[in-house]
């Protein structure tokens, strides 16, 4: 029988702290923050059938659920610290817990970002990560920064992980697209490639940490809940609009194989992308294409903030497109 | 029709935010740490079923959820600063909604500390508060620092959440307790008063506090699974032991007019309690006993920490008692 105490003593509980001044096992951590260094927080809640399937892979579950929370970082441009971890379970399944254990310390090691505490608890299954990064006064990239004339970027690429998700949900035309986008290929081989971008994201770390330290971007956003719902945050924000190009949008390996009205509804609004859309003045792109370089980060430039309000999408020959496109709500 | 973004915005965003740098709104919030000072952090996750009745009053949920944390912030001696909510909700309830805020801002409010972030999403009703308070290194009341000699103090009383508990799951008893507790009075009255403690507790922030600050206390933890179980933490990691006097332990009002057996078993090992159990030296009584009448709250010297290991439970007359008692395990 795995009491409570065991489990995280034998799961969860590292050695001894890194940088904490006092980690998991008193009423509260301990952190002593850098000298005039700013604190930023963010806090992700992933629930069982709704931000993954239920019977997903642990080690998979454990990744994801601490990548989404350093994308939040990452779009603020903070560098990794420390983490806490509230964790409802059903039960104290050993399997589950050391594939999910070894997920999220994987990705944690990778970032130098620690376990500090948190909570366990019987219950659904329900897993709630807030995460604490560092950055200096001033660095931060806002949504409120956006200025009329910032170029619109993004990083990496959009749409595979919503393939993915079409394909599990078997969503009508999701298989036809897949099997489109591997022409004479491996169909299994595309389709693990595109879940791989759903189960377990990369999170842009890196890139928004120089895009911050070196002052080249205004506002950031990570891409969450697809692009144009996300991007509506920074123009509201902002006081400010945009054109898009829907054409130059970055399209995933597995997505730019797929029929275009599919690669435009899924970079556009895909969801589930964790890529970065940030802005950033014309005179900086040789800086932004540097600091890509610099992390090992593609980005493409996709657009333009300007004075007038509104988000207008147009294609490749800048003509406008009415493409019926929304964000994800939890409650719409 | 609620989203997800108008619920956040009808409920939970305040009109500015009041310390933090950056509050509501953003990838991540921003706070400007107090120059040379430390962050206590701690997350409790409250599920329906599990820590909270199916209905339970929105109210009185919204405060306990963050009683339980601020409780977590005074067993450490922090002054609280401010705090993210992640919230699983089976559907967007207004009723609900507007209940569960307004218990939660109103203890938010009298500590003055700040909602800054959080995540809302759609699931089985789950609360996760991550809590951040701040305190000067040195202070910090951690498990690992009882040393023999020192005195066990409580604050408050014990049992009577316990008590209510028993009543409202109908354990076998527990009504003959409350009448016999009720005496010729109201019993309804009783019961509504040991509810209380169960629903809505009371966190012993003010006192945690002067015991930190004016260094008073060596350890100290907050009483959530039980006495026996929690002390026994500061033991473990304090590498020590104590004697407990069981019949000093201070009894809540209604507890108090039950019979000795409830009232040695709910005070030892009752759970729900959100008092403080720490220690201090024998020539800090006095200081003790300012602080609590500093902060308007009671505090019991109910025993004595000793080098030899082990906890050993004693009656009035100080005879050994074999209770068989043990802290709440989620997984036991």
């Amino acid at each position: 029988m795995l009491s409570e105490f065991d489990l995280i003593a034998e799961y969860f509980k590292r050695p001894r702290p890194l940088r904490a001044t006092l980690g998991i096992g008193d009423d509260c951590a301990l952190l002593t923050p850098g000298a005039g260094m700013q604190t930023a927080i963010s806090s992700d809640m992933l629930v069982e059938g709704r931000h993954f399937f239920a019977g997903a892979d642990p080690y998979q579950l454990g990744h994801k659920s601490l990548a989404v929370n350093l994308s939040d970082l990452a779009a603020m441009g903070a560098r990794p610290v420390a983490f806490t971890l509230a964790l409802a379970l059903p039960s104290a399944d050993r399997g589950w817990l050391a594939g999910f254990s070894a997920g999220l310390f994987a990705l944690a090691d990778a970032h130098g970002c620690e376990l500090v505490g948190g909570d366990t608890t019987k219950g659904p299954l329900n897993i709630c990560i807030t995460i604490f990064g560092e950055l200096a006064p001033g660095e931060a990239l806002r949504r409120d920064a956006a200025r009329p004339g910032d170029d619109i970027w993004i990083s990496g690429t959009l749409g595979d992980a919503r393939l993915a998700l079409a394909a599990c949900l078997n969503e009508p035309g999701a298989g036809a697209q897949l099997a489109q986008a591997a022409g004479g290929a491996d169909g299994a081989a595309r389709f693990a490639a595109a879940s791989a971008r759903l189960h377990a994201p990369t999170p842009r770390v890196a890139l928004g940490r120089l895009l911050a330290q070196q002052r080249i971007a205004h506002a950031a956003i990570d891409i969450s809940d697809g692009l144009v719902g996300d991007v509506g945050h920074i123009l509201k924000l902002s006081g400010v609009g945009a054109v898009l190009d829907v054409d130059a949008l970055p399209a995933g390996p597995v997505l730019a194989g797929c029929a275009q009205d599919w690669r435009r509804a899924y970079t556009a609004a895909g969801g589930d992308d964790y890529e970065l859309c940030f802005t950033a003045p014309a005179e900086a792109r040789g800086a932004v294409l540097a600091a890509g370089a610099q992390s090992g980060t593609a980005v493409t430039r996709v657009g333009r903030i300007e004075a007038e309000a509104g988000l207008r999408l147009v294609d490749v020959h800048g003509a406008p497109l009415a493409l019926k496109l929304h964000g994800f709500d939890h409650f719409g």
